[in-house]
């Protein structure tokens, strides 16, 4: 084992501790570092280069059951990555992935827990590689992908691993001696063992638009807990967790395990391999991000898994009053405008009373408010280089039909604008359209309380805030919502808010006017998403998504 | 507030803190004595006269929305109860229900769970009434009545409660100040509050053999994290259940809640309003110990719900060898006795090898070993006092009908016998029936792979102990299994035995010979089920039993 578990142990264990440490006090912490510099001088150069030595290849991954190559991904900034991966057999396939599964058991929670860790310091190390990964295949902005697809994964792929050696770890590892008294007689007495043992094989269901943060949470909590992990990527955003795979598989095997234990599922286009995978008996756990119809489909069709979905969402604000009206122009505009609005998080209707609202700097009417955020977002925008930067690239063609279908809605505030990208001349960036709607029309209705995903938002006037805040009692009852945001200088309203998002189950932020965003969590301290609410049914990350991954299996003997 | 919560903490924050410490430990521990005698002198006979003070009358709880009174529990021991429930109006009760949510869920986990307590401590008081109550509802005997229905109980779902205060408190309840660098600027500051918040109503759908003990994990486990429990009983076995929600709802009166937090939903015959109830858009949780095929509906249709099911499953013991054959036998011999076998973890299939088995009172054949069972069973239940203590009587007519069907199945080892219990002629008591069954045989093995539920056990010829693990394997992962037991002295098969266990996730008993049986459980020690095979979604109790009954939500301020 050239890997070993003190190694291991001397390398990550401060590093658990301080995540078990982080998850219980909420407080600020990552050991992921956010800025490009600190991964070394040729890092960028490094990471550019090993990106594009990718590029027109196979990616070979040594997997049992190989029966072709798939691929097929286009940047959504117009070149062709012409990457081919490998593709399965799961009848091959499957049986290898389990043939591992009790050595995996047999190291324990702790040992896991420290291979996980390692896995993810070794995709830390290369996070300027796996920034471009991100950014060519979600359209994210190079920063952004950056961050969100490198740190910000690692935190939630980290948070998972913590989560789950709290969770595997509340009962005894080893024997436990159970006596019980019988008064004058001798008392009752039994040996007792208690065993993590997960449940299967997991089936993580990427993302074309998060693959790294969206995906390291089922990830590493399944992993984590014993099961094999089989990684079914989007098509679009195969490259990010082709990668993962192949670095948990080198992981693995040094550590002398099976590196079967994760693997890859590409698929040719159009073959929807994930509806087949997730029926099989094999498959004990799924993770899936993506739409509510397939969302819905898992939950109801794969019953001998576990299904852990996130899925569509109709996010809202609730702007009734603020004493700091430019900070939260200027808030909302950036959560508008970052990466086209293609985050499940990203705000959709802002619910603004027909009257108007109270202001630090003097009453606003409905229409001035609405003309006041176009101008920000106008002005945030403004510059082609800071919009690019800002707004990334639409990810799919279905993103650019709605923004187009958007601006049929209702009146238009705030016009989406084409920008070129000088760097990407084929990359499709669009600025965000803001369109009026009347929230006491059922028509308006129907369009703000169907997810428009990407750079659409709907201006929502409604009679008062108390209508209002009962819209968005009914939105996130009926539809979901991953974030809810609200500006009110009022402590009744604040508290009317805070009791539809406690009774319907929805993470709220309140007066956000500096530099956080409704749409942005940290992992260690913010939850993502309730699990409460029809937008998911899991939160990341919390006890719950990590309990139901493994069971404890108890031994008891005569003693 | 009558019941303050310095009161209620007095009494109860210790025991809660050994309950805490238990679960970690899976030590031995217990508040709630298991001898009649330790309730003081006159607590037999307040006890009867209590449950007999409730005979014949209504059983007023002051209910909103009661339509009506409904009842019909005849005991398996003869006497008719008459007693009438309220029954309810849905419309009128739920919102009733959901009203004092709010208070409840501001209460707090601490202040929940030491009202629990307190709940628990009042029912621990009137234990000898609530054996009664059991005994004649479920028929089981009276020592097993106040046991497993008192104290046994008492401890799950104080177990329940534990867990679901420290799954609350993981996650602080004070403010918490995030503050995240940012090198030469400012940090980025917000403050941050996270609340439990439970679903909403809980629908608990009672069991007729064990109304408390199968009911009070999920009861308090959902009350404990902030949910209203609406308690629907077998028509069977309302009294238990009855008299629990009773108790509960004094005890929120007095430490100022709303007593319709916990409420009573009784039923006419034949009315079947579980199915009603379980898809009503107010029910979020649902807990349940049945039929498979219920089970299963409401997994299929109450979709709008967490539910947590216990349904039918095979239990096994294979038999391979033992150092104590005496010890062995006398062990099996109560453990298919105890209640007449009508314990969902009461073992059905007997897998011996058709070769015989070694022992150390040598060599023993299959037909030997089956002999020397039947022995051992008439022997214990030789005496019809000693037979009716440990008998108790027939729940139902199904069993009864199971029973004699059972002699039909195979050549019969031990016949089942009629008991007359002198003190209740009506009584239905039967002792169990033992059936040979060739293990290799299609039409043997329709029968011995299904639930059997009562007094029915299958002595099942094997080729091999080899032979017998794949059977067992196999009845695990298609039948499900509460309970696995084996013998044998050899660490090859147990090995193989324990693998099977953890692969398919089963709780193993091994070789138990003496005064502990497969088919008991201590709370705070031992796993009920492990919720990863067919026999049940959920264990009692552990985190993933708790941990999706609440969410958490976090409300972000601009700090």
């Amino acid at each position: 084992m050239q890997l070993s578990e003190t190694r291991l142990s001397e390398r990550h264990r401060s590093t658990l501790d301080q995540a078990l440490e982080a998850i219980r006090t909420r407080a600020h912490w990552s050991p992921h570092p956010e800025h490009p510099k600190a991964y070394g001088e040729s890092a960028p150069a490094d990471g550019l280069a090993a990106f594009e030595a990718l590029r027109g290849s196979r990616f070979e991954l040594g997997q049992p059951g190989t029966d072709g190559w798939a691929g097929g991904e286009i940047s959504p900034y117009g070149p062709e990555l012409g990457i081919e991966y490998p593709h399965a057999d799961p009848d091959v396939l499957l049986p290898a992935m389990r043939a591992g599964t009790g050595a995996w058991r047999e190291a324990g929670p702790e040992l896991r827990a420290l291979v996980c860790a390692e896995i993810l310091a070794r995709i830390g190390a290369r996070t300027h590689e796996f920034a471009h990964a991100v950014m060519h295949t979600s359209g994210q902005a190079f920063m952004m992908a950056f961050q969100a697809g490198g740190p910000h994964a690692q935190d939630r792929g980290l948070e998972a691993v913590a989560y789950a050696l709290a969770e595997q770890t509340r009962t005894p590892s080893g024997a436990v001696d159970w006596s019980k008294p019988q008064g004058k007689r001798d008392p009752l007495e039994l040996r007792k063992t208690f065993t993590a043992a997960g449940r299967g094989i997991s089936l993580l269901i990427g993302c074309n638009t998060f693959p790294t943060w969206n995906g390291y949470p089922g990830l590493f909590a399944s992993l984590a807990t014993g099961n094999p992990v089989l990684v079914k990527p989007h098509p679009r955003a195969v490259l990010p967790l082709a990668l993962t795979v192949r670095v948990a598989r080198e992981v693995l095997a040094e550590a002398g395990f099976d590196p079967n234990l994760v693997a890859l599922a590409a698929e040719h286009p159009g073959e929807g391999i994930a509806k087949t995978l997730a029926v099989r008996p094999e498959i004990r756990i799924i993770d899936y991000t993506g739409s509510t119809a397939f969302g819905d489909w898992l939950e109801t069709h794969a019953r001998q898994a576990q299904v852990y979905t996130e899925k569509a969402g109709v996010n809202t604000v609730v702007i009734d009053s603020t004493d700091d009206y430019r900070g939260m122009l200027s808030n909302l505009a950036f959560s508008l405008s970052l990466y086209s609005g293609q985050m499940c998080t990203t705000p959709q209707n802002l619910l603004i009373s027909r009257g108007g609202i109270t202001t630090d700097a003097g009453p606003k009417s409905y229409d001035e408010v609405v003309t006041d955020l176009a101008a920000a977002v106008s002005g945030l925008l403004g510059d082609d280089a800071r919009a690019n930067a800002l707004l990334g690239a639409l990810v799919n063609p279905d993103v650019k039909r709605r923004l187009a279908d958007a601006a049929g809605l209702g009146e238009v505030a705030l016009p989406s604008r084409e920008i070129t990208n000088p760097d990407f001349p084929d990359a499709v960036v669009r600025t965000p359209v803001i369109v009026k709607l009347d929230g006491s029309k059922p028509d308006a209705e129907a369009a703000f309380l169907s997810e428009c995903f990407g750079p659409v938002s709907f201006a929502v006037s409604v009679d008062s805030t108390a209508d209002g805040v009962e819209l968005l009692r009914r939105t996130i009852r009926d539809r979901g919502a991953m974030t809810v945001g609200a500006y009110t200088t009022s402590p009744e309203v604040e508290r009317a808010i805070e009791e539809v998002c406690l009774e319907e189950s929805a993470q709220l932020s309140l007066n956000l006017t500096g530099g956080v965003y409704v749409n942005q969590t940290a992992a260690f301290s913010d939850f993502h998403g309730s699990g409460g609410n029809p937008a998911a049914n899991a939160a990341l990350c919390d006890g719950a998504f990590v309990a139901h991954r493994f069971r404890v299996v108890e031994v008891r003997r005569q003693a």
